[in-house]
């Protein structure tokens, strides 16, 4: 493996780093006494606020929105997570990605109710009081809709920032209630293979569960970073299914039904099936691919000057822990490990960073991810024999950023 | 160590969960054809927002706000998070603590300027967009105020919420450069022993900070939980001193200056030392104790019938780990171990939990830290008998609930 393009060489880095800052309005040899007083230095700031909101500077930083029967169905589609501009590996609540059918219901927590039936022995019909009194348990998970990144199957690469292509992604710490703990006081029967679990949007989305999932790490999720859910993310109560399709971790859930076969909903036939070269759907491919995005620098964004910079970005697989990154300059013809943040963790983001020494050439920067089961993350082309072109879901293939010698990043085909 | 009081047979709890639920309105026997629907599944729901924020039902979730000087100084005093309504080690930036003295200012990044000079080679300036261009680094640390705990030192205990005595306490995921990395590049000089850190606020808050610790884990904070700093944690870039106390952690961060001995800033010497019993104020007692607090029960909840409850509460120590959380149900007359989520991380909150079995007799619940340096969280007599009654920092001690035999929970100094 030859790591030339990438310099990893920090004392470099920081040399180029006081040209940066040097070149952004420096002043060598400045001492206090030339540090002019800025106007909010000189005003007594504002009041304490119950409940904080993000810098006035900051309001740009906004989910991307896509709706694709527009005013006809304003709730129906997606806002994608900016992750172009976020960091680390927690995803801001406000900021999560936002997949959903029929809008976000207004629901009363006094008024909701979760049922569980089914082959149980005992049917139980939980308020939101009764689960927020069980014993909660806590993990930091991602969760991607299994339809992120379809964008990039159009026949030319759309010119948008990295998280409307790439941000039907999140990551955040849950709370709640393991769903094993639910189904082992209803009395699970051992004929009962599969759950129905069922929304209480007007669209009733519902998905069918595998009991093998259900008795895993499927928890009844309550809180979300530390608060309680929000409305996007299915407040007052959704399922979270670690590493699978997002639209299955039905959010404001009502319903769990044991049952002996897949219920076949409408959510798991007319759509979220794999359409295969040969014409056939693939059913039930729960599983989220492993796979990475390079978000600093991404499309749209520009390089001022040739120098060294920090690519960064987040990485992540369905399957468990993600082992390494590498990172390509050169559109894959070498490759170099990036460092990892948070790889700890299965089924969660890891953030990997890498220093690189832009030359002012054009370039083409991709990253390549692989998981703790030795699965590797797919080129583009490889990617899509897989499937028929009609497929929209499942796209965990190779993104590739073309730096021009302006250095203009750009979304291309690779 | 006797565990008799505290229950820890998850069944017994699961069969007093099934009674919770069924009391709270459950319907053994109930199957899909009773669901009867609620308003909000019969019509379509909202659209997609650019910035979320929680559902109207949880508006009560606010920071405890105390503001000592009143209007005088609307902005001068703290605002507490209201840990007895969060779970899990996360704190959502909406909810973190801020302990202002002079406001938050209204910073303009565009404008903001971090001087770094003194005993260095070279002195930089740096604007915000130049920092955003270094190579980040991302980790987990809780900030905590060293007056947090100081309304429990009052003749007698407040009846408040938690958050109200103990939440000058919150945990982020902080992203940024390292100092040192910085310090380097201005060629740090050998006979700098200290640096002086200013903030941007109309108080000029300063603290000087020993060289070892700017070059350990010191931290140029630009990101807070994914996105950028919130203004009332620093906006647009802050310090961040693991472990340390809160307000050496410097805000609005506009000045660091490497100087050969501390620069016994107004914040260092009118405040923020520690008054012992003979008279003398301890100063620089830079690190923060190992502690902890049960937030579920904690004061002012209600227990509605005797059952088994799940025992809730943060830990922490500006040492590193935390080891070890045990919890009591008769005042410290015995002890047990509570099950730790997040203790790999030093100088992070820990989660700790425990079930409890409540006869419906009067109660004393207690927690108690242990770090990875073997420093035990001590009672609230040994405590204050180090310290002048006046002191008002680093108080770390025991925190008891007493529940009532009607079910009610009050803050007690036991």
């Amino acid at each position: 493996m030859d790591k030339k393009p990438l310099a990893s060489n920090r004392r470099r880095f920081l040399k180029q780093g006081a040209v940066l800052a040097a070149s952004a309005g420096a002043a060598r040899g400045a001492g206090a006494e030339n540090l002019a007083g800025q106007p909010w230095e000189r005003v007594y700031g504002a009041g304490f606020t119950g409940y904080g909101q993000p810098s006035r500077f900051e309001q740009p930083v906004q989910r991307h929105i896509g709706r694709p029967y527009g005013d006809l169905a304003p709730g129906s589609g997606s806002a994608l997570s900016p992750i172009e501009k976020l960091e680390g590996i927690i995803t801001p609540s406000s900021l999560h990605n936002d997949r959903s059918h029929s809008g976000t219901p207004d629901i009363d927590p006094k008024q909701h109710q979760l049922l569980l039936h089914g082959l149980v022995a005992r049917p139980l019909k939980f308020s939101v009081d009764a689960l927020l009194a069980y014993p909660m348990t806590s993990r930091i998970h991602f969760l991607e809709c299994s339809g992120n990144s379809n964008r990039n199957l159009a026949p030319q690469p759309s010119q948008v920032p990295a998280g409307a292509l790439h941000g039907n992604i999140a990551c955040s710490e849950w709370t709640g209630i393991p769903l094993a703990v639910l189904l082992e006081e209803a009395g699970l029967l051992p004929q009962a293979k599969w759950i129905l679990a069922e929304g209480a949007d007007s669209a009733h989305m519902s998905r069918s569960v595998p009991i093998e999932k259900a008795l895993d790490d499927a928890m009844i999720a309550l809180y979300q970073n530390g608060e309680r859910l929000r409305p996007e993310q299915g407040y007052p109560v959704r399922l979270l299914l670690p590493g699978w399709e997002g639209n299955m971790n039905v959010k404001w859930l009502r319903r769990i039904k044991a049952t002996e076969e897949p219920t076949y909903t409408k959510d798991e036939t007319s759509k979220y099936t794999d359409l295969q070269p040969d014409g056939r759907a693939m059913q039930f491919t729960f599983e989220m691919g492993v796979k990475s995005v390079i978000t600093k620098p991404s499309s749209t964004m520009t390089l001022p000057r040739p120098g060294l910079y920090e690519i960064s970005g987040i990485a992540w697989s369905g399957a468990g822990r993600v082992r390494r990154v590498e990172v390509s300059a050169d559109g894959g013809a070498t490759w170099a490990d990036a460092a990892l943040y948070g790889e700890e963790r299965p089924k969660a983001l890891v953030r990997f960073r890498l220093p690189w020494q832009w030359t002012g050439k054009e370039a083409v920067l991709q990253s390549r991810a692989t998981d703790e089961k030795g699965r590797v993350q797919p080129s583009r082309a490889a990617w899509l024999a897989k499937y028929s072109p009609a497929n929209s879901y499942h796209n965990h293939s190779i993104v590739s950023w073309a730096v021009g010698a302006d250095g203009s990043v750009k979304n291309v085909y690779a």
